[in-house]
């Protein structure tokens, strides 16, 4: 029976069989973390084992934003719409006497963040709204290939996280879907998420508002608006994921609070041993160091107090990742370029 | 190359280059709607044809109400909310005074649909909402095992159009992504659409509305509410297609008026030869016959009008289809059992 299942496999390009021993986690420490991991796998993967799950539930979700890049000192979409703001600031003289959008151009997040989800909704309806949504997707693309990021000194497009972006190829060589699920734009990370991650347009969910749909003179256009705006976090993930996925996820991956919903529907999945998995930002020196008092977003204070009951395994990034980002996309490699603190 | 390319689609189990022979569509007649679908595959399969489709973008969309199965005399939907209505009924007598409520009810149809949306958004609210998404699918299936279509006296997951079946299994064959998009609800559809078209849950689109989540003593829930109700009909279709799918669409097939601007946003894909069909209903004695004055729903009219200028293929159920129904699931198939008009 074994042999027949391993012929399938190779067949399929699968590697059921080799599940437990595969090397292809070479960024991972030897750690718990990545022990876990593969033996969650091989136990998911092996026909006749009590936590076998069949290929066609295996659904797995990732958040994006600090779980596999990173969101300091801002989120990369915030750093987006600050860099296009500024750049559409000449024709909008108007715009100066806003004090939101003033702030927001002098770089001033407190002020912005202050005004809580009012001055980000306004940055948003500026940036990325009334405009086609082919034009949006030109805009994001011109973006990452003039900007880099501040510390890093690299394109945003090359800061996945090389353990994440291993784990992903881990999970599909082993038949998961794998489907990012974030409070990112979905409209932003699907113009980056198959090239960095291979992960196609439809398997990325995230904060969306209505199109709207009309004729033009030689075809027809979805104008972007800021209608039935959606954000996706915190208790509305799990609600995105039934909208979107609907399936019920094997598995979860995070890195703040605002994962633990999801994390906590995956968890009381009733067909199968789950998994659940949280990274931790410990790593000041490669990358950055926060939980409760996150640079921008990003808070985990709940996730640790709770991964104990659920049983997830919390991703220590100094102790736990051999690297961080991937040394033929990003040279620095996350050495330290300008500071140390967000 | 073409036998490497041959050798490799035999691997891939795709059958590239017999496209243009495939013997599976066996429910057509040979008449020109089905050479205009075979030759349109068999181009867009083609390597080094000039309307060859990478298989990357080879994303098709169906309607489903009157393109898949029937949507005579009403949608099955509204069928199901008028069954559960009765079903609940007893325990809801203020029900009676309701004159909207109190005519579904009473199975006037005519009452419900001169109210405009209104008693349908109620209709809808007290069979779809204020329930864990659980025990909705639980309803629907408990429905569907029970329930009988009046006229072709076979359970509704028996019904789907044989035709359409095999052009859906044709085209997956030929390394197509079959989706539905579709003004039916998507929790409904999705209880369905694997087992009757072997299409996945989040490969389905279709209206809906937000559910909430919130943590229960044994674990978590998602329970159905009317919040941000979305109706997944005409300009909206576009519009889900961005949203859930992230593709433009190579292919569309509908039925009604309904799909006409999922059929515009599909040929004006700019970067491929696209495929557009529409299903008119003209078969009174295997199924219905309607146009311009259907009995419920799917008004064709500016569809026919536009075949024409964009390119479009209309099936003539009656001509076109050499079976309607699969008599392995419903022996019946398509006979008049209780009347020929809807």
């Amino acid at each position: 029976m074994k042999s027949k299942l391993c012929a399938l496999a190779l067949l399929c390009g699968v590697g059921v069989c080799q599940a437990a021993a595969d090397p292809t986690l070479s960024a991972w420490n030897d750690t718990a973390a990545k022990t876990a991991i593969e033996q969650w796998v091989g136990h998911a993967t092996t026909p006749g084992d009590p936590a076998f799950i069949p290929q066609k539930q295996r659904y797995v979700v990732f958040d994006n934003d600090g779980t596999l890049w990173p969101e300091a000192p801002v989120t990369f979409q915030l750093q987006f719409a600050l860099d296009e703001l500024k750049r559409l600031a000449p024709a909008h003289p108007e715009w100066q006497s806003d004090p939101l959008i003033s702030a927001a151009l002098k770089n001033d997040i407190k002020t912005l963040a202050a005004s809580g989800s009012k001055g980000l909704f306004k940055l948003v309806a500026l940036t990325h709204s009334n405009m086609t949504t082919e034009e949006f997707t030109q805009r994001v693309t011109d973006w990452v290939s003039t900007q880099k990021h501040a510390r890093f000194g690299c394109g945003y497009d090359r800061l996945g996280y090389l353990p994440m972006r291993q784990l992903l190829d881990y999970l599909r060589q082993n038949g998961f879907k794998t489907w990012i699920i974030s409070g990112g734009g979905v409209d932003f990370m699907r113009v980056l998420a198959e090239k960095m991650y291979d992960i196609p347009p439809e398997q990325v969910v995230g904060s969306f508002s209505l199109s709207e749909f009309s004729l033009t003179d030689n075809g027809t256009q979805l104008r972007k608006t800021m209608n039935g705006a959606f954000y996706d976090d915190a208790a509305a993930k799990p609600v995105a994921i039934h909208l979107f996925m609907g399936h019920r996820p094997v598995a979860a991956f995070g890195n703040s609070d605002g994962d633990v919903p999801m994390l906590q529907y995956t968890s009381a999945n009733p067909d199968v041993k789950t998994f659940g998995l949280l990274v931790h930002h410990t790593d000041s020196q490669r990358e950055y160091a926060y939980d409760a008092h996150p640079p921008a977003s990003g808070t985990l204070v709940n996730g640790l107090t709770l991964a104990g009951k659920y049983g997830w395994t919390i991703v220590d990034m100094k102790k736990d990742w051999k690297t961080v980002f991937d040394p033929a996309l990003c040279p620095g490699n996350g050495t330290v370029l300008t500071t140390t603190t967000p």
